[in-house]
């Protein structure tokens, strides 16, 4: 094979590209995004959940639902590994391809040291990269994995994230056989993973087609920073991310110059209806109102009422489950020709909020369209 | 200012770009390594260390060495957290810069849901990626900054991590207060953060000269895959490592076609001895001998007759700390031309560990040269 040390001269590569003025040709947006000029396609994705979220009012949107939380296995971390394993084949099968045919794999999960991913993607043998967003693992990964495709450097990516209730109370709450009682504002983790694989035009050759066979892409991306508004309440962490959301999308709106009319919807990951709140009231103070079009995934997954769920769905698992499940078939039908997908994190960790720490939250925001 | 939904005609942009066949047009070298046409320059770094870190034999190349392990703060996390900020801040000195001129941030460090970044980097409010590699951190976050720098996604990103002993054998093994005894095995976390700004030519301008100041750049990266070969004993983290350096080794050299010969050093993260010794027997099991030119930054940085550090030093911090203290500086002074960096990490969790699950390995390689 051909080294790459004898094969050109780099200084001539950079004087001539100098010349061509090419160093200073950005693909950013505004400061924090980046506007695709060769949007990435969703080859296919999956959304495999629990019972309950199964049971709630998109369960016939999901790919799969798994009545055992536990999926055959002795702990809630190899389950929610076993979640993310069987996410990361079907998404693969449903773009009709094989796991070689994937570039790199961008993942992670709530569980400390990713451990519900690392520990899940590991037959894939795919090349990786750990990620970390809380509940805004999707929109990071999503992120990450579309830049890699638009920078050229992969044809095909595949991003996934999950959650699973009983393995994030036992890591950042109380074992559930504690039987704690949970505040109003308090969320319920979603029991899931969602996958989805991002390739450019040349993958879309021989793709299978679905019922709901519509193109989407992923047109611009808005990477967000921590924002900190001081909540310390871990069972209030809608009011902790909201702030985050509010950043992000008012970064978006102004990076490319939109407003929420050019959106059909405006889906944040899971605030919750206290969260939810909250965040339409300060889009309403920046003089950005979205409330119109505004959803959360949170608040779709579960029967508010009935599931007994207080505030909502959260976890990584809520918005992407909700999104490869829910909000891709809308697109795919055209039901919906572009949406603003921001999943929502909250940087909590059992240290921190036992050492009295803040929780700070970051949002990531998505810009995604039918074709 | 301009929608992006009013401008262009992205179907016509498509079909230009396919007329061109520049959809093909891929980035990537072999299976899982990238090229870069444009390498991406090394504008700054900053090592800051610990105590124990500046009284071994590479203590005069570390820009800060702190004797207060808990940096004025009242827990190890915060302390570890005020590493990070401090060797951000002084990183973007270093290169001339001010931190609204960095378009992205790419960190993350050992402890649950990325607690000493979060927290370190807040009050930078740089658009943020958190990832987690384990302690192959650094190689992952100088790979994906470089790819968002030439994929031309940004000018410039900041790549940091950090580790903090006391905060790692709290989390992972024993609090230091129960004195428990350490197998020979074992290493000893590196209290520290390293981090370093990456960014496309035209940051170069204006940049400030060092005493040592040539220029560095990232030639090339290798992506690793998650390999397990079934080590259980979280005491002897190098050999659950060593297969894993072995294996993005081995891709390096197949991907670019060069050999041991083609650097001046390989440089793996924490093996320390016990690892450093099986990978060089691995590598020559598979007819490509690095030993006379491997080193270990665990093995480098603590004396380890000395200091009672057993196999070496390990944690984020190790190689983060080797690279921008002493690496870059090699380059820097072009006493190094080229060198492969080969961050390593292990998959450990205190939960999979204590649910008795493997230890699998992850490293990523990165090529610098000095320029």
């Amino acid at each position: 094979m051909e080294s790459i040390f004898s094969y050109k001269n780099p200084e001539a590569v950079h004087t001539e590209r100098k010349k061509q003025g090419m160093v200073e040709v950005m693909k950013t947006k505004g400061k924090q995004s980046v506007e695709y000029a060769n949007p990435p396609y969703i080859l296919g994705e999956a959304s495999i959940v629990g019972q309950k979220e199964g049971e709630g009012p998109l369960g016939s949107y999901f790919h799969e639902i798994c009545n055992d939380p536990l999926m055959g296995e002795k702990t809630w971390e190899k389950a929610e590994s076993a979640f993310v394993e069987r996410a990361c084949n079907l998404a693969i099968s449903n773009a009709g391809m094989r796991r070689e045919d994937i570039n790199y794999l961008v993942g992670g999960d709530l569980l400390a040291q990713l451990m519900g991913t690392s520990f899940g993607v590991e037959s894939l043998q795919i090349p990786f990269f750990g990620i970390y967003g809380a509940c805004s693992t999707m929109g990071e990964s999503l992120t990450l994995s579309s830049l890699l495709v638009e920078g050229e450097f992969a044809k095909s990516v595949l991003a996934v994230t999950s959650s699973h209730f009983a393995g994030a109370e036992k890591q950042f709450r109380f074992p559930l056989a504690y039987g704690n009682q949970r505040p109003a504002a308090a969320t319920w983790t979603v029991t899931g993973s969602g996958a989805v694989i991002i390739g450019n035009e040349s993958c879309l050759t021989g793709r299978k087609k679905t019922a709901a066979s519509g193109n989407v892409v992923i047109r611009g991306i808005t990477v967000g920073r921590i924002v900190d508004y001081g909540i310390q309440d871990s069972m209030n962490m809608g009011a902790a991310m909201a702030p985050a959301a509010a950043s992000t999308i008012a970064a978006n709106f102004r990076d490319f110059g939109v407003s929420a009319e050019d959106y059909d919807v405006i889906a944040t990951g899971d605030l919750g209806t206290v969260g939810s709140r909250i965040l339409c009231e300060m889009m309403e103070e920046q003089g950005m109102p979205i409330g119109k079009k505004h959803m959360d995934c949170g608040v779709q997954i579960y029967d508010l009422q009935k599931q007994d769920v207080h505030a909502g769905g959260s976890g990584c698992g809520c918005s992407a489950v909700t999104l490869t499940g829910y909000l891709l078939y809308k697109l795919r039908s055209k039901e919906y020709r572009r949406i603003l997908f921001v999943p929502t994190g909250a940087m909590l960790s059992p240290v921190s909020f036992h050492e009295e720490m803040n929780i700070p939250g970051i949002a990531y925001g998505i810009i995604l369209e039918s074709r």
